[in-house]
């Protein structure tokens, strides 16, 4: 592994590189650079520095999906193009890394297109905690003048809603914020059309891990037939999860919540996330379109370059 | 009205006197002065006064349930005993405010105790914002010595959740506390097998007013068959729905949830309450048993002495 | 039977008296005729000749729940009052009369106060088919000028909500005509906010017999939790179903759906009503209230004055 | 406490009375006998000793609401009739013995009739374990020529499906029997119209604990809206269980389950009953009629002569 | 664009070439004539001159799918044949007309087929409104000696269940006729085993867009677990959803309702279609099989030919 | 066909060859060595003698879906590797044989895998009926130290629960036994966290037919959320159902259930299957991952080969 990426996955384990793009982002550029750099003769031998450079790569954020999808994806262009030799390899390297990064800029922009014409002209949304994606939708509505309302959650204990809250307002939509409890009282008081989160993970059965609440909210919304999106970008989901293995829910500082010392004997639990079942989602708003969560592995499937173990044999 | 009873519809709206339980005492009891001081020589003319006297006590909070009751409760009990001449009409009165007064006494152990027994020794119990009757519940079962769990919530704006953690702590009950929005996934994760809140009205259909919120824990207990129970004593049932009036939704102060000057042009909306549907209630906890939300009607309309106006015409 | 009496009968029997409020009214005037005329010298006596004559005139309508009542009531008033002798009887049976009389014009004007309450101002409410309980209620927002508007539907086969519209328009609401089969779209894009209907009976589960399609509407409005409630005086109850006696749904004449001549082979069934179960049911708007459908029951064994057959055996 | 009453109460004990009618009639006989026996002179003192007596044989049976309800009702009625002296408190006991027997043998034949009544001819009815007031209804079918199908569960794992075969098959009836494991392909395949089953004890909830197995097929049947019944006296239902005092579930011997020495290690657990929630049930089926669960305990606060504590201070 | 085809054009939007299968073929005609009239001599020329043609062609009936896919699907034979002169180009257009056209009438048979055997012999099924497939899915049961019991709607306002009654009725089936309304009570009442319906379209998530008051009916099967079909061609499917652009719901004449004229100042309102949602839809039935409304996105990803963006990037 | 296909035919029709996977394998081996055996010059011919055989090999077990998937397989593979010579022919047979039985092997392996990663450790699982899938997942667990704690059924008539229980407890699990109604009563008072089953055969839609009574354990699981999965080869889907030929629901013996001689009269059903539909089950877990029901028929189409016809036409 040559220095410059040994750098990568300190500053990446440091948080000096942050936000799960940048990170996957950067990893590929990574291991495109210690495929150009290579002194390896055969591609076999580059191969094998590579998946161990990945391997270094992937450990930096053991749970973090869009990193492992990053370079999952790139090794599975160098085996569907097969290079017969080093100066391929390279060269595959190098046009598939651009490909990737440009795919994550499009993505971007098709899901904001593709969500904001889920949106009806006038009609008011419901968001939890804060998502570029989600921004990036109500932002496309607000291009499109469809003047919509947004209702957003203070999302404790963090009130990340606040950041969302001061984005929208910027981009010139109606915002009015309450507290994370009232957003059932919400639904039905300001006719909620829509509501609308991001995804911190996506698992093969379809399910949905968010912030914290963002349950609740799907099942308040399912409890009177208001469309529940999450808008994700399919590199989101994990492929891990089809061997079964379940993401964790990360328990943050309890202090966020509460000084505890100010009740002695009181605990304190902060968990950062909770899962939304696929059976209270409408659908995912993907880079390729408006996908049901029971279609949302398929989709992965043909994408990611996922072979069929079966069909490759020979 | 006698000067002592005016004293007291002020002290009442001007929140010296506090409390819907105080409240409704103090009503009562005012309305015993006034019958005691009286220089009415017939019956009818003491009702007419104390009637309008009710009117003034009434008034001084005009969607508070408990302190109606209390004035419906004496001029039924009046009605029922038909008093002959004006010293029997002051016995009565004198009679009934005792009755009163050790009923209300009662009633809270009596839900302590029914709700208690509901609860399984070993078991965990999530709690929402902060009730009398559910704390008085949860220290019965302290001194039954049930070794009780509690989950109980922040309950943002205003944080009443830490006088919850507080008293419970003090009565030595283990307690963690967690933001609103992880009520759901502590259900699931700390294998809840109780919901208990307490209750700020009860609709004649069974539904509940409570704490903004309770809506969204009842509906996730409800997902997963959870037993959701409300303490309330049946005087927080308001007979006056019967004639359709529906409780209105408080507005609080939204400095509550945030400094709306922070984002210029972001709006704040700060609801008190939110409404829980009867079919998400498993019963309530009341001084006269446990009731189903169906059949709170029946157990009010005997209590309170509610007349039946077809079987009394004659 | 005094002759007038069977000139009744057989008057109510030819239709030429309708409708089951004045049926019931008639039947008990013709009740009380007949026990003034008595030439009887016992209390038995009169009782014995009223009870066949109260036969008689139930088998003018043997499925009419409401001429049932008004007889049953008759004689639970007796019973509760034992008069002494025939002119005592008598006065009792002439004073429930006009209480009776009374009480079913009190009645329509209560369903229509608390009704009223029950509907927010500005709101829209959907209806199916042609009530007066609804109309009367719908007016009464008029009165309060609550601006309601509302959606009916045409009810096939005999276009009963033509009769709705036009009283409605009438009475200066805002009133919009769609197919029966547009209900569920409406509720949705009409954002609808309370559906009413009347009652043709009542099971003591709190079930609803009501025009075809009632049922599905209320299923309709269940999805997504809009309140739906049905208008019924307690007298359209029917305690005989206490006794498990299931009402039959009448068929009616095909050529109302299509004159099956025109397609040789072609069957055609005609049901008149549907069964809608309690549970999707809201409440039921009587004149003692917004009642659960579970609480039924109950109110009307109050009201009706039936007997418990083990606290009066002595 | 007379010998002839002791030697009952032992005999209660040693279950050579049995039966929850049996021990209730039995116990009820006693306290009179306790009652004509007696040497007091004043009523005070007979009840104090009849108080007494009552615990006696309450003790026998402590989790047998029938006969807990038998001993209550008979002091609601000294209660309701306040006897002067002792011969009127005899003969006040006398005739309320009767009254009870009486009541007994009439709710067993009226549940009959009511449930008869709920069951369309033709039509077929899946039942579970055994239950006299189950097969009396069946019974009562065949009398009415009904020609009702019966689909029977064989009831592991004491196989009482058995004996409700038999007795239906000698009453006449179409009987066919399947693994408990069947009961839901049975309900489709066979177009089920009504599940019907017992009751061992009801709550004020209105939730049935019955045989192992019954929740499931309530379960089952509310899947597709068939109408699921329980026919249950009402002096099944356990007014202390207004006390929250739940019902323990019985566990039995494991060896009618399987031999665990067959595989060395292997646990088994027998439970003898489980919990039908409210929800589920359709209706009781009682000796008052056809009641809906969330309204039971208003029909037992009537019948059970059950005070109002706060109607009867003075 | 060729005369020939530009009449083709004209033709469609005159709607003298009517329905959407026949607009589909003669479209791909028109496409195929376009290529075969060519002068180009480069094949990016003639593929510049077809995409201009086949936007005209999409202009003349814009939300119609089956038109929009039978023209990306010869772009995507193109695109996946490579033609690398003229002559193959145009051989390979003639050869997908050919293909396409046969595969349109193989798969009306091959739905009449996979949707018989989903059928039960001497079941009955309720349809609504008229639709190819289901009239040929129920004539090929008939083929089959399955005796088959129908229930048709009359499909208000325009009565087209007459026109499928009059279809079934020659095609020897045993059909009966109700009122749009009574669809709920059939299905209970005649023990209805399937419910089939068409398509107008489906969406990405599976939702399908059908005539009024499909929604309705598919909620009520749902409610009692009675299976729902769509019988839908993969054709009916517009991958142009993917893009979230929504289908509006047709507004049509109001005077097929009724006329307002009758009563004025009432309004009328008469949609075309409403929305059933996936989870109500148990498969649709197309010329692949059954498929799960939530499968259908993948089904017609791989039959359209559609493209995976980042697999062929290269 | 040579002798030696001719026996193999023979011994799986006597049940000397049993279980779905030898059954399968068998055949394909058949396959196999008929094609070594041949004769044929042209592949053409020897095409059609191995159709042949297949017809035979599938006609032994008509409704066992591995067996015809396997030969489908064989058949797939021959056509995508099109052997332009005999030679080339039987290479290609010999080796997908071998491709074959690697892939059945490891198919076990995969699923234990999958499976053990979804049990968390410490938790409770209940299964039913006996799997070999399920053993091994449960035996995997083992392996891996999570401690897990498993509720069987007796799974009457015949016991199969016993089987897995002795599997289980030696491989040194904590293992209880109920009878099959006891089910529901577990999952609560065991706090059971996973749900898992075995499958007989899967459809297009993803519903499962496996041993009676699963559907009902999948209900209840499904009202707490309580993850319910099957254990499923890809192998055991049939893609048969793809035209909707339904399985039928085997009836066997009904003296496994009970002797009916002891009751004259009583009829006796033995349904070996039921069917749960997809929503009730959380995901099959398959040799390629987690799959969600609804999502299995796209991963059985990309597995066994199946061609889209209309993306191969030319």
């Amino acid at each position: 592994m040559i220095p410059e990426v040994e750098k990568i996955c300190n500053d990446i384990r440091a948080m000096r590189i942050q936000g799960a793009r940048e990170v996957a982002k950067t990893a590929f550029r990574a291991l495109n650079m210690e495929a150009q750099a290579t002194e390896a003769v055969h591609t076999q031998e580059l191969l094998s520095d590579l998946l161990e450079t990945a391997d270094e790569l992937a450990s930096t954020r053991p749970t973090e999906p869009m990193l492992r999808n990053s370079l999952r994806y790139a090794f599975s262009q160098i085996k569907k193009n097969k290079p017969s030799d080093i100066i391929e390899f390279k060269e595959i390297m190098a046009h598939e890394e651009k490909v990737f990064l440009k795919n994550l800029d499009l993505s971007i922009s098709a899901i904001a297109e593709y969500g904001a014409k889920e949106i009806r002209p006038g009609s008011t949304v419901l968001v939890h905690c804060h998502s570029h994606t989600v921004v990036a939708i109500l932002r496309r509505t607000q291009e499109l003048d469809k003047d919509v309302r947004v209702i957003c959650t203070e999302t404790r204990p963090r009130y990340q809603g606040r950041i969302t809250a001061r984005e929208l307002v910027e981009a010139g939509l109606d915002v009015t914020m309450v507290v994370d409890s009232a957003a059932r009282l919400m639904l039905e008081q300001e006719k909620v059309e829509t509501v609308l989160v991001g995804a911190d993970a996506v698992t093969s059965r379809g399910d949905l891990f968010n912030k914290i609440g963002t349950s609740m909210i799907a099942l308040s919304a399912y409890e009177t037939q208001i469309p529940f999106y999450s808008a994700a970008e399919l590199y989101k989901f994990d492929p891990a999860t089809l061997w079964g293995q379940m993401e964790k829910i990360e328990e943050r500082d309890p202090a966020e919540v509460f000084n505890a010392n100010e009740i002695p004997g009181l605990k304190i639990r902060n968990p950062a996330f909770d899962v939304t079942l696929a059976k209270y989602i409408t659908a995912y708003i993907t880079e390729m379109g408006i996908v049901p969560p029971q279609g949302v592995i398929s989709m992965v499937y043909n994408k990611m370059g996922i072979e069929n173990p079966m069909n490759n044999k020979r």
